[in-house]
């Protein structure tokens, strides 16, 4: 790779950017392969709307579940500023609350990428929203229903997303009111999309100004963070194997992994 | 691989999310070949809801019990605490009591992970489930089936998911009846994995929160169980080789594996 | 690769084009993969304008974001500048304003990039656009129209992106009307593209003229911010494990990664 695109990557993987594109790609990668053999509308009265709201809705809500409870400093956070029996043993500053607030703020703008992405995507595809949205469609202009009772008419409209045979001047009506709920659909993705962007946009701003940190503070305290987790990773490692090893080493009567075993114990019954 | 896909990936495989990731992808692909050529409805009356419900609830209940059965800490805890033999020799602390409890509750949720993944995609398939309830589907709004005996709808009722040659009226009612038990599967299905990743979210906030270790601590102690079975492993292996070298040369002289034979001693007939 | 074209490509690389060339073509390339199965002009009477421009103004916004966002720099002149209370610490001097208003214009210059692009794509290809302005179509001169009421004609009018079945004199007006919205869309294009490259050329020209810097100093200063990061970082991880292994030598009783472990302190419940 070239110097300045190795740059290009690693700056992007730096800011997260990397991994957020990562998940909007599998978003909408899941959202396509999933809805084009799962999605069936079911074209009857009263059960269109729950449906395609239930298809529009519960993924995401699924979605923004599994965003928090995959990052595991969403944990660290619940157990040391949330639950009451941890918090008694030490006092909490008000520098530590501060950031605690910020990163429960960065973990939840990474847990909101999936589900609006699913929302977005969806609202742009508009099968989703064609399917619930088909019984309310106002067809009071159109001739066709004028001499129609209203039972038969809202099952006609029901049966709208389904590609039903039917006269050709319902098909007509039918071709339109499939336009107006894309249009719709359409239009609230875009409206969606536009609001999160100028919503992310605010959102840093706000961070970036209200943080107790500068840039630089902050670049130091992402790094301490990690380093601290590394480093206690590491020490905890080793002082847990010294600490089994002398334990073995009573057992067995040497230590594992030693080269030149002089005598071996044979443990009694009472030692295990 | 780049350095921050590397950490990704280290970082899945730490919080376990790796191996539940693999469980449900195998769930879903298994789910998916074994269906696509065994399932076939008996479409006779009495039978279909027995078969599809089996096709529903034995697997799970298999991928259940496996779950359990697969992992070896299960085995632990049980023979530890659960055995009245094995816990009069010693006595179990308040702490390790809760601490057993914890890692039971997360075995649990892993060994759960394979029988919902099934059911859940089951449903949103919904074949089985269009098998079981095609007995109980009412049809009474229909005016084909006025003039037509209790049995012999019941019989056509069960014929429903076979695709039978039918006039085209009945046909009609059967993609109606169809799409309805579409819509209550894969609705039951939804409903499924939404309560079930709240139920996550709550358990895993609850955990952490009842749980008698920090999260330093927490991550030690993971730690610690691992170490503790590697090395006990290693030491076990290399104290049992040894004691068995030991006695081999009482036998016959000289140490397995040892290159400078002086002499070789031929064991009598008790030595044996 | 020839020493020259070598040299040329890490021209190209240090002057940012290369970057900017990679904006432009994946921005086209979006483009043309979005709009081929997504967009579908509604083809109804006050809903084709809102439809049309919001597929041309919205992405073009949303880039526009996007670009200011994704720029780290971006977020440090934000802390430095324009929150008081970052601000409010240290005074800042006259030459140290110019500088951050030259780096704002260039990153503004970077951001407006892909906006343009998709705009300036968008336009030559024209298909929004004959959506958007197929309402605003001036038929006054074709006879056809003469004998239809202002709200079937508005109907007419609204239906010509959508190739609806129609007679022959008002197929033959639709075609007319078509290129006409295609040669004003590409004239737009053309303008537009014209006008963002004597606009970058006279900016560029500006901002060496006034910038406070010379040439040779403003190469400097390029390679200074950079070199200030990285010493920078470098000095920080240093630092930050240091510190970090102080604390956990008094919770272990041994820095992590040292060689010699004499004893192994275990913690208590207070230290952690």
């Amino acid at each position: 790779m070239s110097p300045t695109l190795n740059d290009i990557v690693s700056s992007l993987q730096r800011s997260g950017t990397f991994i957020n594109s990562l998940i909007v790609a599998l978003t909408i990668g899941g959202q396509q392969l999933f809805s084009s053999y799962t999605f069936r509308c079911p074209c009857q009265v009263g059960k269109n709307f729950y449906y395609g709201s239930a298809f529009l809705v519960f993924p995401a809500l699924i979605l923004l579940i599994a965003g928090y409870a995959l990052r595991s400093q969403m944990w660290t956070i619940t157990t040391e500023y949330c639950c009451s029996c941890a918090s008694s043993q030490r006092t909490v500053t008000p520098l530590e609350r501060k950031l605690a607030c910020l990163r429960f703020f960065s973990i939840t703008g990474r847990a909101l990428i999936a589900p609006l992405t699913w929302l977005a995507v969806t609202l742009l595809r508009g099968t989703y929203y064609e399917c619930a949205a088909s019984e309310f469609a106002s067809v009071d202009q159109y001739p066709v229903f004028n001499n129609v009772t209203a039972g038969k008419r809202e099952e006609m409209l029901a049966g709208f997303p389904c590609c039903k045979s039917a006269p050709s001047d319902v098909t007509q009506v039918r071709d339109e009111v499939v336009l107006l709920h894309r249009y719709q659909s359409q239009m609230l993705g875009w409206i969606l999309i536009t609001l999160t962007f100028i919503a992310v946009l605010i959102s840093r701003c706000l961070m970036r100004c209200c943080s107790p940190l500068t840039s630089l503070q902050h670049c130091y305290w992402t790094n301490h963070l990690q380093n601290e987790r590394e480093l206690f990773e590491e020490a905890a490692k080793q002082h847990s194997r010294l600490l089994i090893s002398q334990r073995i080493e009573k057992l067995f009567g040497f230590a594992p992994g030693s080269e030149d075993v002089k005598h071996v114990r044979i443990p009694s019954c009472q030692d295990w």
